[in-house]
């Protein structure tokens, strides 16, 4: 009965080989050097698991919602080439039960290891522990299993890399689930920046983007930015279904920076 | 056993074909400029599906009790003809355990995805994951599965607008479940839009209009209207009862609003 | 097993017709204006649905314990000569599970629905969802489910009141389970209305009525009455067991305030 | 499996026809007025359900532990001499689970409702719907079914006076488990009645008594008594045990008022 | 499963004879007149018992960690010389269910009362009901099982005195888990006991006992001693493994002060 | 199912011999003389047990996360040369339920007991009873069960030395798991310990040191260090990876200093 649940269940939410590249499908705009350094960061963490100095290296790639973690972590596993990728969305463990849950991680941790060289990414790793802020919960359990296959050391010659991300870093601090390095990604934050996505996106013209910038300016009344890059992509495609874009960007671009303002 | 419960339980919370038209059965009357904004926005935010600029659209109707949401968001719905339009509401998944939610909830992601353009609306979406006040309580397992289905992209070519409707705005953002964009729904809150909603229903006089009014500015003290559309509604057929019409009304209207402001 | 139990159970709780004759059994005394207005307002709600202007009326009586809300309910409901009337009482779904009250309620609403014109009279509608208040705790089931079925418009030409009795009100307001009309039901708060209450009662003689109103007075040191319908006619009964009845009325009565004080 | 283990705990815990006398084996001293008080509205009480007054009349002997409800109670039944009398303890139902415990309730008042007059005696009620002051916990299950049952007019014919003692009356209250009248039982607080009970012990010569007075009232600095009847005869069964009598109940004693003290 | 789970878990768990030997296997020093104060009132509650002139007595021995609560415990009721004497520890229930608990528990009881005297020592109680602080959690179960079996009159004849050890008095109040007598067991506190105790281990010169308390004195500050009798003669185990006894037993001793200062 | 379960899960996690080698694989650097000297009282504590002077004896080692607990109890296990010597790791239990744990538990205790000398290291402790610090939550069975184990005597002849590790002190306080000897393990704290740990690796020049050193007192503005010898030796492997290995090391290391000051 479960079982059947499960199967009409899981077509919908079915790992598919193509989700690390679908993470980072909106490209990766370098709208500040802090991006460039991540990605060099990120190259250095995968030397130290390459060289076998660390055989089991966990970074976590902590910052706002919508802010880039995920499409930072899938480029920085392709990068490394590695012969085993795998990203482990809480999506794919909807309808599983605890049990359940702890076989699934463990089996890909499993599977990693029958491989030279691996990567894990650990997307929103607080929600794979089912976790939810009113209670607050989460399962025990699958965090217990969490703990013990990041503690473990891998078997001889199968250095491992676990990205994971999270926009809870504090949660993962009370859940005392511990990363040996830790990478922030920080939000659009300046008016330059914010230009450069609106030139890369194509969609305005150079003065539009001045008019939009100082509308943004003097509805908020200049209060800092503080939008995730996510954000502020969907702002440029609701401006584009209309005539006015600039006016319309500069509407729910205020309205995005007012919510995350509200919501700090 | 259960399913043979479920069976004398459920004809009568069936989903019949004419939700739709029934949440918008007290018609939609424009008694405030806000009202012609909101029904644009939802234009625009079909039109963004529509042309596939993004695959997967979520906004959220939020306002308080009886304001009008699911009549507004099903307006939306029906003015975008869309060939795939759903209206899921909690009384559907009234006596389901939390299996058969995350079963009947996918079941309708993936019944909208054999469409070529798709609207949900998910009305009171904070009862769909059994949300209530005190404790408070909801159900983490439909939250996590509701938070997977919203967050996963369509397949190629199946573009979903899903729009939901709550009057717990704080508590999607506590439970931390996301969407890209947000309408506000407003309370009947001036004395020209509640003569307005007179005037239209076609029960008063002119002159009973300004008196009705003037009786509960002088009740409530002058204080701020607002109530819901739907209270006010209610208020008049209560009125239609008696001879002394406006007299009633005003009763009625001026306990609305008493309840109201102590509740606020 | 549970059922056999059930069975053994049920029978001291079963539902017999005359439950709707037995709430009033100890009659109405008008022993304020008040008690006329809302039978007055019960007429009025019973035309709203029977003219089928709202088809499905939900009205709230709330009011202290003992304060008369199941007696003037039954009264409203026996006043509106409607072909289906039913008292729905906490007690009949003693040791029913959850998944049984659900079927039991709305089995209810569905019987409701087969006949033309109908009221259902919800009795302490906060323990119809096993409410109590340590904890607190409820049942957020059967809470959906009354959601569901007093939201859910009834089918064509089946209009339904339904009028619900609780002490509880601000607990219903914590459930959002909401009314559309709502009548307060006063206690017995002055000296007249506890003199009008002996009168009719035809166990005291006027000279002892005085005394014994006196007497309360004197210890309670003048302070304001308080005390339920119900009670004053418990405290009448207890009365007359004993020569002296003014002074025992005297008494107990006295007792009864000063507990409703220190409750309050 | 569970029966078995029942089957094996009861026989220790039976119910035996002498409970009631066993109640009662320690006497009744009358060391105040208010024992004779009680006593004589315990009889009204009787008579007012005996007359048919009031058919069902639920009454609330509350007070400090050990201060004799169970006692008093007891007395007030087998002075009735109704047929049916039957006290009910929380130790009857230690293994039961919460639907054994609604059977075994609701077949005590189906019980008495054959017999043509009838006397029940909920003994600590708040432990027979599994109250437990640490949390707090209780039963919802059962206190609702205890509700239901105490509501419920009983048969023509077959009027009932229900007794409970409790030492949380507080609980009840807030457990909403309501009673129509309401006796408080008091501790030994004064001297005299000291002096009283130990004269009726028959264990002290009449010096022996003022020494053990005066040394208590050293000890304690003079601080008021508080001891419920029950500590009190336990203790000059222990000074029984020694030479000294009244040095050594003057200690017990004292230690006795200092532990409520500190309790309170 | 479980059984199969119990009968592995259980040889070493297992009840044996000696374990009310081996409860004062480090022997009874007599380190203070309280000592000798505790086993005398002991004696007297055996009398009171043993003559029948309080059925079941039931008394509470309490006091600090380590103690020696269950060392005068088990003292006392070998120095009674009853037929019937049961050492009841909570490690002897690790396993059971609730059920099993309470089976296990009556059945000590019924054992008991085929013997014309017995003596019941309840060690540890609070843990006999799986009290945790954190929480606080408990067996609401066990607890009312408990309380039934302690305020059960025995059969004519068997009289019973029930001693109980716990070092968490207030949760007992808390638990309302009452006795009728109380013993307090205080801990090691002044540097004559401290001496005494050294003295009477053989394993100190009388210059090196002189030594140590002087050098714990300037360690500790002058701090008041407080550690239970338990620790010391563990203090002093550790101090014989090396040369310089008097050091290592202070540095150790000044370690035990200190800890249970900061958690007091 | 759960068995199959179990067992795909546990390979992963399987018991193996070197478990205790690999513990302390990254060596014993003597960074402190308090190394030394905890490492001395071990000795000591493995001559208390192995000459019989106290059977069973049960030593914490706390400290902060990182701080070599674990590497330190296994050295001191190691140094025993007792014939039975046995890590217990959280991770070993993964996925048992809590009656699994008990059984696995209990069994490792009755091993140690065929053996004439044995060391347990019961590692994480507080993880064993499944503590997490949110909630908090734990296992009350599995706790219960631990404190019996380690309260309970051991057969004749069958001496045991329990050493636990934890980073959660105060919480074994809470939980009332109490430790005979206590040994702190301090976080490497001074400049002086922090050259001695980086000359040991061979991975910088004497002036690289310096450099390196003088520069993380600069960012952290003269912070004092406080962190665990684990994370050092981390940041060195960082390091290693790049060409300015004392600047890359200073920059990680400020990094895990401020970290460890903002999560103190
Ligand atoms: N510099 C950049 N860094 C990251 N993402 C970028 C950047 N430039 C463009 N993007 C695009 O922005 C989007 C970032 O979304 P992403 O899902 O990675 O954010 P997130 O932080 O993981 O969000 P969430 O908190 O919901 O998990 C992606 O579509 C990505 O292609
Ligand atoms: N301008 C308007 N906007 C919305 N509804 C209107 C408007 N004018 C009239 N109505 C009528 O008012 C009623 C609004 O009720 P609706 O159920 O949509 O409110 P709601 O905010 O969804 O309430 P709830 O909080 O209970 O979900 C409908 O009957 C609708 O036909
Ligand atoms: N004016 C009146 N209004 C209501 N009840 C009256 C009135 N006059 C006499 N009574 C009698 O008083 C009693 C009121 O009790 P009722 O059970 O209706 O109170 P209630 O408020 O429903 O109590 P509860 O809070 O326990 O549900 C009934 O016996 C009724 O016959
Ligand atoms: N005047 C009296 N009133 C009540 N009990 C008395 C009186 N005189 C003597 N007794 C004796 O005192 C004892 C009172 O104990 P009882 O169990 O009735 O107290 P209780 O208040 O019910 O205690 P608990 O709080 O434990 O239920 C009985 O043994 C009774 O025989
Ligand atoms: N005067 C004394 N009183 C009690 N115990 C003594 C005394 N002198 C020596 N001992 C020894 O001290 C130890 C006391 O330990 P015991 O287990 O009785 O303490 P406890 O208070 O029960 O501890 P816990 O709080 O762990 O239950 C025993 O070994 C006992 O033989
Ligand atoms: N003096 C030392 N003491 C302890 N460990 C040392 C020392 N010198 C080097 N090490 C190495 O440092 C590491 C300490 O890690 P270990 O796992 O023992 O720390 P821990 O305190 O148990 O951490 P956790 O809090 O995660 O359990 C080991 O790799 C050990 O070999
Ligand atoms: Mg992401
Ligand atoms: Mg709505
Ligand atoms: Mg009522
Ligand atoms: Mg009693
Ligand atoms: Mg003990
Ligand atoms: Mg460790």
């Amino acid at each position: 009965d479960f079982l059947r649940a499960l199967e009409e269940v899981h077509p919908l939410f079915g790992v598919s080989e193509e989700d690390l590249e679908r993470a980072v499908e909106g490209g990766i705009i370098h709208f500040s050097p802090h991006i460039d350094k991540i990605l060099e960061n990120g190259r250095d963490f995968v030397n130290q698991v390459k060289t076998g100095t660390t055989p089991l290296l966990s970074v976590l790639l902590h910052g706002p919602h919508g802010s880039g973690k995920t499409a930072l972590a899938a480029q920085i596993a392709m990068n490394s080439e590695f012969p085993f990728i795998r990203l482990v969305r809480p999506v794919d463990m909807v309808g599983m039960n605890e049990i359940q849950k702890i076989q699934h991680l463990s089996k890909i941790f499993t599977d990693a290891y029958k491989s030279p060289l691996n990567v894990l990414v650990l997307d929103n790793i607080e929600l794979l522990v089912d976790w939810v802020p009113v209670g607050p919960r989460f399962s025990s359990a699958v965090l217990a299993a969490l703990k013990g296959l990041m503690d473990n050391k891998p078997p001889k010659g199968r250095p491992l890399l676990v990205m994971a991300t999270t926009s809870e870093r504090t949660v993962l601090q009370q859940l005392q689930l511990y990363f040996k390095m830790q990478i922030p990604i920080p939000n659009v934050s300046t008016q330059q920046e914010l230009a450069h996505i609106m030139q890369e996106s194509g969609a305005f013209a150079g003065a539009d983007i001045e008019r939009a910038i100082s509308d943004i300016e003097q509805t908020t009344g200049g209060r800092s930015i503080g939008v995730g890059i996510q954000q502020v992509q969907l702002c440029i495609q609701t401006a584009m279904q209309v005539q006015d874009r600039p006016g319309r960007f500069a509407e729910v671009m205020s309205e995005a920076i007012a919510d995350n303002a509200a919501g700090a």
